[in-house]
């Protein structure tokens, strides 16, 4: 019996589904976690890629959009236990230039930008409620990486009460083995799993969301 | 070359070592995770005998214990997007057989037990509260599943300022593989992880804690 | 110049009016903040009374209704800094008689019932993500006392999202100026404050919340 | 039996004195907050020059120092609930000018900032687990107003487990009644409140915080 047969036999992975009105969170796509030598390698650069027309879908349908990028401060006086683990993180700072976004996937005028420190793109910034308070239920997420940020995110999504939905390819990791075991637990457990095509076709193209 | 030399290469993995005054956290240790027909099975029991030792360990330094359980109210009213896509959850009631704590790890009078509906001890838990409010810097973590609760309470463990080390043969998962990704992860980015003998060894058996 | 006219002339105090969904929260109406020899006093007994209306209206109309009471440990594992400054609240454990509901105003099987250690309902209880995966973008609020757990409840509800509409006659608060000191603060900067009359003018009775 | 008379005999305000490791928090002395015109007013500018002592004995004593200010997006992206009832908040942006510290109590290099969009320095900042990191148990609190993010923020201190002092005389609000009735609750229930002198006497001069 292999894993997924363990899961199955137990009764998870059943199938959320989309709500009334979905939102958009694209997480981290800045320079350094598009460069392997930096924080990025493995299969980010292509969902970076993938995620261009998952944007371009979103907008056309004047989906509510997301955008985190980690910053810390430049003396380094916000840095926590993370740093501790990973020392460069600090060198993330609002003008560093691996901390800005991929400009194929950068922010665009009206759309939420957040700034933060750690994995989640939830936690201790009050993204939750900005989104809740212009009625968003569902979160199609984006971003890297998968086994970190992107994770962190879609759990903190499922538990301030949004259905998390992962675009499959559109999220990415420097490396493929966290990258998939991190897709077989989210998709187990807390989130719907698919690729953009099944997303498009889910959500229609051709109505407006309120 | 492999995943571990990515992470090595972008200086990921660092120890952070303990603190000043460690605490000691138990999560899930209860009769349905321990039972491999109901959500247990792979290495779970293992840990939770193994775990018998720490703690003793830990009850014989003084050590604040938090353990935690599942429980969700009666009439599932409190249920949420957790519970569409792991539906049997909501059968962890108060006082339901498979949501009672394994009698062999059961928290004694005076150590903390906090009630949780998500994976992570600390959301919106008031966890971090109690265990700073006690001066605790540092917190031992075992308990069940890995890639699941376990690891969601490592991170935020970390995000809330504690340095978390994960007992590694005191965790378990039901299945092997969501194991051994979620503790490459979890000592690749967010906890020093060591079995417990090392965790024994480090904090040395002939001091009480203050 | 009066306060009123302070922050009328800074702009304060703009109406925001009801969103599409609205739930009701009740706070800590229990035996022992009903009993002026206990925590209560002053106008709470009032303030249960007339929220027995506002159950039943809410209830008419199918409206999620959550209520809150304060519930520590048995032996007093989980008590924190509050414990500090006001030590009695830890004799509110789970089966002692101050701690259960007043009978008139007592939860109904499937209303969400929230246990608290904090003033505030949301802090570190998960009810703000169990309201919003019912789709509750608007909160009225009852209960005591008002210048305690009410307006920390209805800091946190605006903080999470939520609009807050603090029903006046049905708050109370063990002494009369921190009572009207607290709604003319909450009414200036984080909720709309209106009698119950006017709330269900406003939702009109005719016809059900989906 | 006047109001105090009530809490006394109640058993409230109990004093829970200083932990072992202080640390300092200036809440949003920007120009805006400090100019009648805009939000200022009352005693908020006699606070803002008291604190210009307070902030000298900390940084004397090496104690970590935070401050906060409101930071809203340049486009409004990131507007809530809060803004339909002070529609003006949006106007902080990041640069600003009423949104800039007040010079005489500007942060130096090295100290904490904390940009914020609600009234709590906690809420969703992330500032708890900053100060955990640093082994902070006590946090000395200033800044305006009283009845605003001074109140929500100690409030929040104590529910993240610190023990809150607030320097009453380095605290201000744009009218004196909310000011002294948040005082009064804030003493009561959630903080020990005392002036400047009586805190420099408590902490001592002659000795450095470790």
């Amino acid at each position: 019996m292999d894993d997924k047969d363990i899961f199955k036999r137990q009764n998870f992975g059943r199938k959320m589904g989309f709500g009334q009105s979905p939102g958009l969170l694209v997480i981290d796509f800045t320079v350094g976690f598009n460069d392997p030598d930096s924080f990025g390698g493995g299969n980010i650069s292509a969902a970076v890629n993938r995620t261009v027309d998952l944007l371009t879908f979103a907008r056309a349908r004047g989906m509510p959009i997301a955008h985190t990028r980690i910053v810390y401060a430049d003396d380094g006086s916000d840095a926590g236990i993370h740093c501790l683990k990973v020392p460069k993180l600090k060198g993330l700072t609002e003008a560093s230039p691996l901390g800005q976004f991929v400009p194929e996937v950068a922010p665009r005028a009206g759309e939420i930008v957040v700034r933060k420190r750690l994995p989640s793109a939830f936690f201790e910034t009050g993204l939750h409620g900005i989104l809740h308070a212009r009625g968003i239920d569902t979160l199609i997420i984006a971003g890297c990486t998968t086994s970190g940020c992107v994770r962190a995110s879609t759990l903190d999504a499922m538990c301030h009460g949004f259905r998390p939905i992962v675009a499959s390819d559109c999220v990415g990791d420097r490396a493929i083995g966290p990258h998939e075991a991190s897709l077989f637990d989210l998709g187990q457990k807390y989130a719907d799993v698919m690729p953009l095509d099944d997303i498009i076709a889910t959500l229609g193209t051709d109505r407006a969301v309120a």
